[in-house]
């Protein structure tokens, strides 16, 4: 059996951008969606048209420039915001408006001020008002994570009903544990009638660092959309991060699920957004941290020197980052300050290389990082002999 | 039945320490050994003692400070490693040495060149060596986490037969799943004979971004210790994060499952070493970034502002945070902009308020966040009055 497809839903634009500090201009929007369409995503969620009249002007550029992927505009289950977002995305070649509403209890008791019976309603209204716009309807519960499965699943089956085509399962707080939240898309796929004509999807917050791994509990379990953005970015702690949810499936081929995403660009992709958002990612971010392929101990250096997969489960290629660096640092050991000595140009046999790591080590325990230069400075202050 | 005790295992001075670029001097390992007390952590993996001789100072120094928590070491399965680790622990009041050996077949073949027998042989030394030294010794078999489970059984039951007090499980590349180091280590509980007399521990790294979740996975499946670093620090793309596996217990106390950690230092403690180690946290870091209790979107702003619990499943307080922050932005609803109005002095009635919301949306989408002066600008030269 060939690997099951699972789309990508990108919200860098949308869920992101909603982000302190992360806002873009038109021009880093458009360019960013171009990226993204070249990365491979399937779903570019491009705005909340009805948030303002920026935000507007953007969905509608997006929905105009984009050739294969669906664009898709946020709503709320308000007719307004349907309206707008259909406006917006008018002259998409794939348009899709995602509308929903609050289902916990949390959200309809103190949010909403409402009841179940009510936020049925506004749901199935809300759904049916955007299939008179577009085919494609994406539903969200919002903080499924913390509604109860039955009521979930009623709603879910009303907005199939309705005509949805996506049911997206937000745990909008970050709260689950991942097998907590595959077991709620299992019930869901067990239980909702209608659920084989449409797609379950994902939208995990990152609030206790779990994002990525309910993710892949989800798909695991039947979901077939990750909604996920460049980076992790998002409202506070973030959304999943695209480039390790990829990465995860890639590197677990007998889960047989994988995406349409060119790995080749996550490097670049990452990059683009940390740059154009002001959001730096930092040095220890899986796939595409910087330091994310450094090998700094000497135990590690040694090993990726002799074979590297002893260290690294993906060639750093394969996300677009040239090669693995091993760093010289007090923590290295003569393996990686032989390989370093080397390809700067020495060749020392046992006993010089002794000599070289101890003057290194002094080096070293007074500076983070030793560079070529040191090295060439070290080798003709202790007069070393390269040996023939 | 009340919440059984998980050993926190903090490697920040260790696993974190070997990072390019976090090399620490002296001073600064002693206030964040201090620190990681104060935490209330129970075990400080202090340095890898014959790295360099300003690791070996350090552990030593530690050592002598540490009053309750344990101190470790860390050696190969190396003689030499293994005196070298005793005598930098010598003072420390709850010295413990953590040895160990890779037990995967990458490791033995390519890292090693050896055989199972051979490794097993070297193992079973190294405990006995340690034994010599200190009561409390750890056994790490490296990439666990790729080696087969039957030889990881038989290696840890000759550790524990050795000596060994603390049975490390690495998933030494970040390649696991959930799901499957979960497994891995419900295997060791069911068929390590004399596992009841040892703590089994996690140690897992975020190559995929699933370090926390496979630490939980372990915990729940019969670990009592995770080893894990402050802000998630450590080779490549690091280590679990501390701040997170303690919050997801505490938040989860169905688990029933608790740290000796102090929550409230979480923030002082992530600031200290981020600082320290010149190794930023992103602003999207799951607890501790700098975002990780603000709300910028409408809709999550008023829910918020009706009710914390709508959109935050953890008080800030609890991390030490003062506060959540309420920022705006064009994505910022009228709710939240009548909350800031009304904290800095106005009280509009709704017609105000709508005349307010549409200059205030100009003013966001040209600015990234609009700070109270731009509203008392925005007051004054709209003449907007206060409703009595």
């Amino acid at each position: 059996m060939s690997a099951q497809k699972i789309q990508i839903f990108d919200t860098t634009l949308r869920d992101g951008e909603q982000v302190p500090g992360c806002k873009l201009n038109m021009d880093e929007k458009l360019v960013i969606a171009r990226q993204l369409e070249l990365l491979g995503v399937d779903v570019i969620e491009a705005g909340f048209p009805v948030s303002s009249p920026g935000d507007f002007e953007a969905v509608k550029a997006i929905a105009a420039q984009t050739k294969e992927a669906t664009v898709c505009g946020l709503s709320r289950a308000v007719e307004q915001d349907i309206r707008i977002a259909a406006e917006a995305l008018a002259t998409a070649r794939n348009p899709r408006i995602h509308t929903g509403i609050g289902t916990s209890e949390s959200h309809i008791k103190f949010k909403l001020r409402t009841t179940q019976e009510k936020v049925m309603e506004r749901a199935i209204e809300a759904v049916r008002l955007a299939k008179s716009f577009v085919e494609d309807v994406e539903f969200y519960a919002e903080d499924a994570g913390r509604t109860e499965n039955e009521f979930l699943a009623k709603i879910c089956e009303a907005a199939v009903k309705a005509g949805a085509t996506v049911l997206n399962i937000p745990d909008t707080t970050g709260y689950c544990l991942p097998e907590e939240y595959g077991a709620k898309i299992k019930y869901l796929y067990e239980n909702v009638k209608g659920i084989d004509r449409v797609r379950l999807s994902t939208h995990c917050h990152n609030d206790l660092g779990l994002a990525t791994a309910n993710s892949i509990a989800g798909v695991v379990n039947g979901a077939r959309q990750i909604e996920c953005t460049i980076n992790g970015v998002g409202e506070r702690a973030g959304n999943t991060a695209l480039e390790e949810v990829v990465m995860i499936l890639r590197q677990h081929p007998y889960l047989k699920l994988d995406t349409n995403v060119n790995s080749k660009l996550l490097a670049e992709t990452s990059a683009m957004v940390s740059h154009m958002m002001r959001m730096p990612v930092q040095p220890n971010k899986a796939i595409v941290g910087s330091n994310a392929f450094s090998h700094s101990s000497g135990i590690h250096q040694d090993g990726v020197i002799k074979h590297r997969e002893t260290y690294e489960i993906i060639d750093p290629r394969d996300v677009g980052v040239p090669d693995s660096s091993i760093v010289l640092t007090a923590r290295s050991g003569r393996a990686a300050l032989a390989y370093r000595l080397q390809k700067i140009g020495y060749n020392f046999d046992k006993g010089t290389l002794d000599k070289a790591y101890a003057s290194f080590l002094q080096i070293a325990d007074s500076k983070k990082e030793v560079v070529d230069n040191d090295l060439h400075t070290l080798v003709e202050e202790k007069n070393l002999v390269t040996a023939s």
